[in-house]
């Protein structure tokens, strides 16, 4: 199978997502990168693609250039899709240009900065009929699939209550918002969108929730806040309800001190409570009521873990992989989509779809509505 | 120093709490129980005497006629102090009456049924000058006094989040109700009060998030679930606002599978975020901004510990305390303090006051009232 | 059941254990403190027996006249046993003197400063008929009795290999000698024996690996080191060889940084790993092939431990015990056999005989022959 | 810098670590798979090639075809380097061809089956004066690193003593050795060499004890055991002495259950405990007598950790990096190396070289003979 070839936009110099996507790219195996358009003007694009090597006569000083050319370019050399990690406010434009011209489209999270642009995006997807994957890397951990797995087999019965936090401390002090380029466009709503660490992270917690369970966030009642001299939210709680009548908490925030990316959730369900933090990503604990407590352990020759869940990792137990490794996992599934082959995934894609991300855009939209209001309930 | 000699009111065959209270006062090393009326028949009660050694002619048929005969032996002889564990809609009757005889009370929490009896309580304690302490149990741990000490110095800045659990699973089935004299009282309105796991245990919740910032809550929106067939909760969440203006999320609950007796309090403030967890109770975590994360460790011989902690230690480090000395501490800082000896705790008495308990009769009450309201915020 | 009237020889003013021990008593709820001769100078013998509250009139200046006294009152008055605390050194003459004046006997371990006192004990013991409890508090957990169940079911097949360490740092710089009565007494050849941290914590180290397994170490081969300027070991690590023929390490430490009271112990036999820590003695790690790994909870309730490991807690599952709680099982078990009750234990006394403290003794012994050698093989 | 054309030696169907090595590579970033004799058939190199999308026309039949046919290719397409990840036994000749052919090697762990083979190998680096890498993948793990730099640093003063244990259960069973090709050769001592377990992951363990203390084992007493049925050693332990004159225990096995890929060390120092687990890699716990217990993160942002510490890393603090990250250090640095780049390591090369390479066959001939006579003494 030929590997996919893809262009980048955004991504270039001090950027941090960029060279994730690039690595997890080249441990995914399936994707080549062959063209980018890595900043926001000519000459840093240049220079971003210099850096790591891109072949010059394809790095491009736009997106529209590279869209442009890239389609004049013959069939077997030119790109097939295109990766953006742009800031979320130049989410939108990139993304339904590239569809319109003819590319399949990986994205970041969330899917744009505002509701209108990622429905604008999705019916970009419909009328062009391209494929896009939203890059919600945490649902690429083996044991998150797992838990996955084991809460739709219903041997654990209804879910009962799901308590998820995404907790971050890089903006605990106001001073975080001098001269750091990844926190600046973040806390900014003209780049970030209304949304601060909800959108940045909650949707995230957001989507593990989901993804887990296999339910829906209904309703939600949350009270996001700030710093004081921020615009958007940087901490936030909400209660909220699932579609199978359980409950849950949300907590996301970027100014909890000595928290470094703790996205953790616990899911109880009627026969069993399932526990996994992303921080230790390779142990997932399950909790009983008249049994030991058990800890899976990732690892592709762990003889209790479902065909799919082994199938996605690359090292036997007690080998570690991390984070750039669940990031492959979405690319590797994504290409695998594109090119037609079999799913590894039982019971979905293996990636962030569209309908997931415009959930996710609803949760946000729901979220701040919540707050504004006063913490009142609001549906989604 | 001689020692208190106490009646122990409930706590018979078959009683879990009064065990625990008996033992906590021989560690405690200055209480002696010298009397008794473990249960509420005649007959239950003077067997569960003899079963634990109790002076026959001083284990009595009833509370009434404890009180009533006890006043009546010489000052030297007759008991001093009353303990009382009975199911909370029988809290006010006897404590009531024995601080009017003239007897100081110890009691279990939550204070009483309602909030009206509770009220009753603390006008019996003022009308009469006699003390009382409330046995929540879990600020007896020596982190939790240390936590307090460290947030309480202002070197870790403002209280920003809070973040406390206490969730168990002995209530997870339908079946838990049948045959179980512990759950049976714990989930009829009729003994156990309106509240059921937030009476039980979110009130332990809730005061040790309040022991540990030196805050109050001052505003909740809680939701309250109970399984099919239940009269009273039995598992709930709730957001909550400080008085210091940061913000908390609360879970209390008895039917989280595999959570065995899951205290756990994470505290953040501007620079550092304090975690604790009852069940591993002798290592506090402190994460940082900039610093490695540290574990604290208990011991009576740890001196990075504050004095009062030190003092209320009985092991040196490593030779883990637990439960029962937590509950001794409450003990022995309430008789020192019967006795008229200097308190070993730095700003706080070293147990749970009347006026606690009041403010957790408060935040039983509001929560109630946001449940039945939509989950919508209530004032405390 | 009437409790034990005891006698404590040492343990007064500035000693650590003494008070571990009438703790342990009290908790164990079948002891009773009627005498005591607690130093070993009439003056402070007394006064420390006035700070505990001991009745004046049997608070004794010196051991011999305490055995004496007490044999002369009535046998329903008389101390019935005596608790022996002393240092080393001073464990034979007062333990041999009290079983020939008919008292049954509680010692701490070691049993002796030397082979020759400990086999004077033995004797004593087989010639007065008296009985004799060794204290090895470790083995007073409940998870370590659980641990025993399991290897002995035979479910796990035979033991392979034993990892056993039993590491502090208290006396970690040179500094640590002075002025430290606890420090100076251990590291002193007249005082504590010829072994050092071998003879204080490697007993225990070697005594819970053979109780865990069930066998005998046959052979050890050890390095004995110390700090510049002491007289015997305060550091050293050994092979040995099991009965079974399995294999193990230990390594017995007061001088590693860090450590704190680290008792710690893998089993892996055939089919299972064993992993217990005595500084979180609350949970039970087994690992298998090929399922996960399980954590076995501590718990007066918990359904799947054996029925004499829930005998012997007093608390439900997550309201954790401690050291103390173990050495009251300790206290407890031998108790119960004085007063001929049925054994709670399911295959073993519940505490350590003279045999077992004979056993560690050769372990000395062959630990420091081989040591002296050149780190040999010595057999036991 | 354009990136170093490899071809791959061995890895090909049904092989683990090649895999390994191919994606480490990719991760790295600047090392280019160009060609490769997969397997030790033509057919099946074929084969192997094509799975992985070799270039057939680069995609060699043998080894000595590679060799030759390469070689003859103009220098900037010719392969620069080898990469040998064959069975032990077919180290040494295809590593020696490649240096005679003027090729850079970087070759698995250990370097060679026997001792003459290894020093054979050494003497052609020293003949050709090409470049070699040995891939002791732990040592790329960024916390091992930095427990180095701060041992070297000798702010925590001499080692005392290490005990580090490399404890995996995939031969636990003999049925392991049917239908197992990573089993078959390994415990076949004409693939492997004389060691079993000692040889697969022993030479790793004494390698992290070096490369973390910065000194030489110099002395070992070992005992080597086997499950019944095998010819070479699955399981031992041994006592050493450091060059520092500190103590230290090993362990390496491959039978004992319930361990995965247990690599755990721990370094006390006078002043500090240094513990690291490569299953959890991310932190590095420090111990201290008077301070509470240090949680070191990784992460490339934190500010604690060492520069190059920092450099080695791809991820931010929380964003976990696992074994493929660590072995893509050591291709990095190694290519950085061969590309006369900067060393982005303070005082090491950031790979293990020929003399760590020939101490690990000392280590391993002293182990077998100090087991072969009876676990005596043997200096290295």
């Amino acid at each position: 199978m030929s590997p996919i070839r893809y262009g980048m936009i955004g991504g270039g110099q001090g950027a941090f997502i960029g060279g994730v996507h690039r690595t997890a790219a080249a441990i995914a195996g399936n994707w080549q990168l062959a063209a980018g358009a890595l900043s926001s003007t000519p000459e840093r694009a240049r220079e971003s693609g210099a850096q790591i090597g891109l072949d010059p006569a394809r790095t491009y000083g736009s997106w529209h250039e590279m869209l442009e050319r890239e389609a004049a370019l013959p069939a077997d050399l030119r790109i097939e899709a295109v990766s953006i990690v742009t800031p979320n406010h130049m989410h939108a434009p990139p993304a339904i240009a590239a569809l319109e011209a003819g590319f399949d489209v990986i994205i970041d999270k969330p899917l744009a900065d505002t509701p209108d642009h990622a429905q604008a995006i999705a019916d970009a997807v419909s009328r062009t009929g391209r494929r896009i994957a939203v890059t919600h890397t945490y649902t690429g951990y083996p044991l998150v699939k797992q838990a996955r797995r084991l809460v739709a087999s219903g041997r654990f019965g209804k879910v009962r209550r799901v308590a998820v936090k995404y907790t971050q401390d890089w903006l605990s002090r106001a001073a975080d918002l001098v001269d750091n380029k990844q926190a600046a466009w973040r806390v900014d709503p003209a780049q970030s969108g209304e949304a601060g660490a909800f959108g940045d992270i909650g949707t995230h917690a957001a989507n593990l929730a989901e993804f887990i369970t296999g339910e829906r966030i209904t309703a939600i009642c949350a009270e996001l806040t700030m710093l004081p001299g921020r615009l958007i939210d940087d901490d936030g709680a909400a209660l909220f309800r699932l579609s199978g009548g359980g409950k849950g908490t949300l907590t996301a925030s970027q100014v909890l001190v000595g928290d470094i990316n703790d996205l953790a959730i616990d899911v109880y369900c009627d026969e069993a409570g399932l526990h996994w933090r992303q921080e230790e990503p390779n142990t997932l604990r399950i909790g009983y009521r008249d049994k030991p407590t058990e800890i899976w352990h990732a690892g592709a020759n762990r003889p209790y873990l479902a065909g799919d869940v082994l199938a996605i990792q690359r090292t036997p137990g007690g080998h570690p992989e991390g984070y750039l490794e669940a990031f492959a996992n979405i690319y590797r599934a994504f290409g695998e989509q594109l090119r037609g082959a079999p799913s590894q995934h039982e019971d979905e894609p293996g990636f962030a779809t569209i309908d997931d991300a415009l959930r996710g855009m609803a949760f946000l939209r729901a979220s701040l509505e919540s707050s504004r209001r006063g913490a009142v309930w609001v549906d989604l």
